[in-house]
């Protein structure tokens, strides 16, 4: 990184850190007042902000991006209708900020709190859709945190509007505009600087691909949360509802192949592989879905008037993200779980099985963010779950797992009042 | 790191994960049959454990260790009986695994439940004392976690023995030996290689000084919780009772000097620095304090018997773990702030006011783990926050923040029951 970069950033996070104290002494009328405010904003920016959108599309189709990446950095009247609506959800949250508890008076007399705060300073580094710069500021002002915002390149000139309405509107309230920061450059070294920044920012939150998380892993000094990346798993048990199953199955695969809490591999007991596979396999066909079989699953698929690729290396460890499935028999629930443990990213697994211990014991056995039984694995997410919002999806263990609220965005502090009290 | 350290740490790493496996199942009764039966093994292996402990002193003392250094390194009959009596404590805290939060039936029929589970595996690293080894393998036990120690080269013959006879002890009930692994080289490239274990690492904890807490948060791709560093402030605000102030400041300062939580640097407020420096310095001094003054607090420090070092560039950026005190004079609570901000490490600190706006504006606006009024900042330990056990004390946002206690090595999945329930 230059030394002009470097001085680039540490600017970007004095400033956010300096905003950050102002806002976390913002009470939830004013909080919500200004995403109001921001809604308001955006909607009376429509114009610039479509324009500002059109020349991000002129450029991807000139870079020559599918049509489905095209699709996906594309903003309309309803898209951007969309966004602004969904201010007024997060508005309706409660704040998480200011809850107290294990509030105590411990035995000298030290009254005690543990207060919830916003963690200060949040940097998020995120690709394609220029929604996030907008989800992802209201959430986090909603919660009384700073944020640095670092988009994709494709689409840094919506992201450059979108921010500087954001930034107007806090303005107009008297509130520091460098509560939400965009980096305006699409230089890679500064997603490398931004993870040194750890005298500033508090939380990296990376969304995007497998790539990106392990850069975080690996080069960021500021605790990050990883998550996003679902190799899901399904296990028919030799107990299933096999008529049943076929529906759950479809959900879990079909409904919206694309995100990371679809099916990747289906697990099939050995004792109902003759039986189910052809009946899976034939329905899941019908709907677009092709198949990687491991060896004892090849034979059941044979006939059936389609093409399967045997399982090779990676059948396993991908996240298809598309309408192919990996099918492994396995011998016994414990062979099941062995193959989770290996190739799970620890997002979400599921049993079908109308034995309550075979549940019981995947459940307990099966160590990911989300657990299903009898259940689709399209569950995991944060409206599904009933928290409101959803900041990510985290896979890691530490401070949130699984779908992350509001709450993920906070922490605490402990408060103590005494008498001029001193310790024994 | 060669190909062979590699290899063990690959090694570890993976007996750990399986271990860890096996006591994620255990119940609360078992792990404290287990966390027993280590106790029994530790005291009837008392010679073995005292003759490896010499072996470390005699080197010690040979390899030129300052007395203070051996004295931490040294176990005796006393001090072993201290550790095992622990035990027990710890075998009286009730069990955090298993706890359920969230749990609700959802509008489609999915019933939902956040259940605490372990982490899965710990990796320690500590310096000197040898009773960490017993300490942080009996908590991540009673939490189900393995664990993978890494302890101060200083004691590693006493580390040996100690977590050979904890892994007896596990052998004894059938569970696996596993469960508790030392890193039985001093070789420093196998911490490095620890930091980027993550495929089967959860966590790491480092315990020890500046230098360790840096690497570990730059180097590590597993999430580390930071702490045990603390630059202390306590503010004497111009309403504090400067009688009751005096016991208040010499508790935080002298009771320990060693420790994190003990004072480092005495903000006061510049309408009460004439009439209070003076007194809390004399009373300091007789109690053997040295102090760092500022420039607007020498002259008040003048012609009391003693030398007192102008603060330079580094005063108040020191943690100082001895009985020097920096003093600096403050204009009013913002400028206090603002020198909190910029030198505290977010452990401890306090306010002296009895003035109720001041008090609240001080916890308000310092963003530290705990913030105390009118109480010494020595209280942030585990223990005296009622918490019963301290795995650390955490400096950092998330996960944990302040004394950490058994549920901060738990962590929790997302259990769903349906009845073969479709996304809509």
């Amino acid at each position: 990184m230059s030394a002009t970069e470097t001085e680039y950033l540490t600017l970007l996070g004095q400033r956010a850190k300096a905003a950050s104290f102002i806002l976390a002494s913002l009470t939830a009328k004013q909080k919500n007042l200004l995403l109001a405010t921001i809604a308001d904003h955006l909607a009376q920016r429509k114009d610039d902000i479509l324009q500002a959108n059109a020349q991000d599309i002129i450029a991807a189709k000139q870079s020559g991006l599918t049509e489905a990446m095209i699709d996906r950095l594309m903003l309309d009247e309803g898209r951007l209708g969309g966004i602004i609506a969904d201010i007024d959800n997060v508005i309706a949250l409660a704040d998480p900020v200011g809850k107290e508890a294990e509030s105590r008076v411990l035995d000298n007399g030290l009254r005690l709190t543990r207060r919830s705060v916003p963690l200060g300073v949040v940097g998020v580094i995120y690709e394609a859709r220029p929604n996030v710069t907008v989800d992802i500021a209201v959430l986090a002002l909603k919660t009384g945190n700073a944020v640095i915002l670092r988009g994709g390149k494709e689409t840094l000139t919506s992201n450059k509007v979108l921010s500087e309405v954001i930034r107007d509107a806090l303005v107009s309230l008297d509130l520091p505009k460098d509560a939400v920061q965009l980096i305006d450059s699409p230089e890679r070294s500064l997603v490398s600087g931004l993870l040194r920044l750890d005298k500033y920012v508090d939380m990296i939150i990376p969304r995007g691909g497998q790539n990106l998380q392990r850069l975080c892993a690996e080069q960021s000094s500021i605790p990050v949360i990883l998550g996003g990346i679902g190799i899901c798993h399904l296990l028919v048990d030799k107990q299933a509802d096999l008529v049943r199953a076929i529906d759950v199955i479809a959900n879990a695969k079909v409904q919206r192949p694309t995100v990371c809490n679809a099916l990747d591999t289906l697990l099939i007991h050995q004792q109902i592989a003759a039986e189910f596979i052809p009946n899976i396999a034939s329905h899941l066909h019908s709907l677009g879905v092709r198949f990687h079989a491991c060896a004892i699953a090849l034979p059941y698929l044979d006939g059936l008037g389609f093409d399967v690729t045997p399982a090779h290396d990676e059948s396993f460890s991908t996240e298809w993200l598309s309408l192919t499935l990996g099918i492994k028999v396995v011998n016994d629930i414990d062979e099941a779980v062995e193959h989770i443990r290996q190739y799970s990213t620890g997002h979400s697994e599921a049993i079908l099985t109308d034995n309550i211990h075979t549940a019981s014991d995947f459940m307990n056995q099966v160590d990911s963010a989300a657990v299903y039984v009898n259940a689709s694995t399209r569950f995991t997410d944060g409206s599904q779950f009933g928290l409101g919002a959803e900041v990510a999806v985290s896979t890691q263990k530490l401070h949130a797992r699984g779908p992350m609220a509001l709450d993920a965005l906070t922490t605490y502090k402990w408060l103590a009042w005494g008498d001029y009290t001193c310790r024994q």
